[in-house]
Order: C-alpha cells, then structure tokens, then sequence
C-alpha cells in the first residue's frame, strides 16, 4: 500500500486528524459516529461507481470505432468492479450496502441527468473529468481513514486512471479542430459546476460524513474547511483542463 | 477443462467433424478454410459479448432495486471479460479484433434494436433467453474446434450462467400475477424469432464459418445440417421456457 502523503493546505490539526489513522477499523468504529461517517463514505463511492459504470456503459454508445467502443466499456467495467468491493466491505461490516447507498442515489442520479453526453467528444471528457475527480476525492479522504478503510480505497484509488485514452482523444479532436476546444471547455466547466453542486447537498445532508470529511470533531464540523476541499479538488481539475487544451 | 459430450443428435460424422478436434490450432489453422472459419468465429462471439455488454448495461437501468440493478450490471461486466478474452485470442492469432468483428456488427445490432426490453422482467428475460442460446451455442461449436481455440470457447461457456438469479425473479412474478406469463411468453417467442433471423442472415453470408459449424467441407456445407443445429437450439429454449412457466 502506497503511503499518502497529507496536502500542502490539510486543515490544522486542530480536531486530531490524524488519531483516526493510526487505528484499524475494530478500534476506530467504535465511535459510533466514526462508524457512520465510513458507512456513508464507503455508500457514496459504491453508488457513485455503480451509476459511473451504467453511465460509461451508455456513452460506449456514441463510440466512432469499435476499439473506443471496447475502450469505455473497459472502464465501465472496471468501475463495477470497485462497486463489487466497496459493496462487499460494506456487507463485512455488517451494514446493508443497499441502505448505505440510498441516501446518495438522488445526487449521482440528477448528476449524470444533468450531464448526459451529446457526442462521443463530451463522453470522453466526461469520463476523464469523473475519473480525475474520483481520484482527487479518494486522496483528500484516505489520510482521514483507519488502515482497514484506508487499505480499500487506496486500492481502489490505484486500479483508477482508465481514462488517460480519452486524453489522447480529446487532444487530436482539438488539434484538428480548435473551435472543438471552446465548446469541450464550456461542457468541462458545466460537469463541474453540477458535480459541485450536487456534493454540496450530500455535505447538507449528511453531517457525519462532513465532519470526518474535514477532520472535524463529533459535535460539528467546519463548514469553511469542506468549502477549501472543493476548492483544492476544483483547483486541480481547472489545471487538468489547461493542460488538455480546455481554459475553463 | 470439462469434456464436453457430443449431443445424441449430433451430424453424421460423413465430414470427418472431429479430426480438427484432435488437432491443436496451430496444425489445424494451415487450412485456410479453418483459419476463416474460426477468425469469424471468436469475431462474432466477441462483438456478440460486446454488445450483450451493452445492452445489459443499459437493461440495467430498468431494474426496480439497486440490489437487481448490481445483478444486471454484473452479468453485463462478465460479457465484457468474455469479450476481452476473444478479443485478445483473435490479436494473438494475428488478426485485426475490429476487422474480424466487423462482418457481425449488424446482425448483433438489428437484434438488439428489434429488442430493447420496455420494461425490467422483459429485461430479465432477455438475459436469460440470451445467455442461454449462447451457451448452447458454444457447446454446439465446442466439438468441431481444435484444442486450443476449444479451450477458449469451453473457458468462456464455464463463466456463463449469470442469468440464473433472472429464473427466480420472473418466476416470483408470474406467480404474483400469472398473467404476466402470457406476455413474456410472447416476449420469449420473438428475442428467439429475431435471434433466428439474424443467424440465418449470418450464415448466408459467411460461408467458412457455417461450414464449419455443420462439421462440413471445403467446397460447401450442408444447410440442412445448419437447419438442424438452430432446431436443436430452439427446442432447448422452448423446453426452459416451458420450466419457467412461459408456454412458448
């Protein structure tokens, strides 16, 4: 397992960060609100890679070619195999997955609503945004886990970056046609916008899973630090996009 | 590896059909006429898991619980390995995967199109009906193949069998309402209707790859033999539709 070094801006260590970290899961879900907060955690990011995976699944559609068309499905299908896990480890700790999922079906499902791909163009920049994300959210979270949840999602976490074809892709359509450029940085800024929109319902609704998310303390959390975690995470997505040819 | 068993009915052995059987694929791949026959034949089962991918994927949408959702979803990841293992043998063999699947693109989506499922038990029965046929199918094929290409082909039919958890559903909901029964038998009638039709239109059109799967000659097959073969498989279907509770 790869050690996760903490972010440069990690908030002050004020709420003990790091107690949590040093413990396996047997110690630390004895506080019943840690307990929770993992539950929720593990609830989003199973449903989030089971509605990834039928969304890819369906841009896999608009592929030109059946080599792209294969491509997708590749990382649709490796996407359900992160739910497998994330929904298993649920189970082994005794939580129905299908309970810990529901509370976050609403935001995922108004997401990719939202944000359904026009073209095979839009799909892959979607599908390379969503996994980049994903990864940035796994790596923010990790250093606030015990080992045993730790463990899972950094193995999840390494099995990502399926979507380093679409950069190749995107880059080519842009080359080809500049203006291509302007039209994918306006849908970039869109996915974003409505991927921020709908993780600040699910930090509204859920307090556990917000509290631990910042580091916070039992007895409430920090709203302003949630606020500079999407500001990293928005940050490093506003230079993924530089670099791919996209000013968003 | 399992033996497979030949079926009682099986074709005269006038074509000599199992002499490639004892063969491994590098004796048997110097006829030109087999090498054909076998690249269009990992080229068909490849888009064949491919779109079955796809469909179930889509299908998946329809379910009534995340639970069924994460059933369906797991079947589609399976056709998916299924695809890449094809996929991958056909580049081994030297072979272009996506000009090897090509001839079989629109058969496979014809058949889809004809019939995208309304609603979720449809759904269930299609994955069944499908996963079946294709079963029967590679145990048809299984014994005219050379042992390496055979190898495959048993390897891929031993991880099928996903669609069972579907038996149960569409049984519960017939007894709930029977009903039900006589419209998914309608349903069950055309997927294998269409799925005739579009075999049919395959084996006019491919000529070494029919040929093979009636055990037949270099300079011509048996159409009564090809006939005889989708008999073999309509009647298995219609016997597991009649134990599912569908008069077919």
């Amino acid at each position: 397992m790869r050690f996760m070094t903490t972010p440069d801006n990690a908030p002050d260590a004020s709420a003990e960060p790091t107690s949590v970290a040093a413990q396996d899961w047997a110690k630390a879900s004895v506080d019943p609100q840690y307990r929770a907060a993992v539950v929720d955690l593990l609830g989003a990011l199973a449903y989030g890679e089971l509605a990834a995976f039928e969304r890819l699944a369906e841009d896999a559609k608009l592929a030109p070619t059946l080599t792209d068309k294969a491509e997708l499905a590749k990382m649709a299908s490796a996407e359900f195999h992160h739910f497998e896990r994330l929904r298993d480890r649920l189970a082994e700790i005794g939580t129905e997955p299908t309970e810990a999922m529901e509370p976050f079906v609403a935001a995922y499902d108004s997401f990719h609503r939202q944000t359904a791909p026009s073209d095979w163009l839009e799909g892959l920049v979607k599908a390379y945004v969503g996994d980049s994300i994903a990864s940035d959210f796994y790596r923010e979270v990790a250093s606030r886990l015990d080992a045993d949840t730790r463990g899972l999602v950094l193995a999840v976490l390494d099995d990502t970056g399926h979507a380093s074809f679409a950069v190749e892709k995107v880059r080519a359509a842009i080359d080809a046609d500049p203006r291509v450029g302007g039209r994918l940085a306006l849908w970039a800024r869109r996915l974003m916008g409505e991927a921020l929109s709908q993780s600040q319902r699910v930090v509204a609704e859920r307090d556990a899973l917000s509290t631990m998310l910042v580091g916070g303390v039992a007895d409430g959390f920090d709203l302003a630090e949630v606020g500079k975690m999407f500001t990293r995470i928005t940050e490093a997505h506003t230079k993924r996009m530089a670099a791919l040819g996209l000013a968003a």
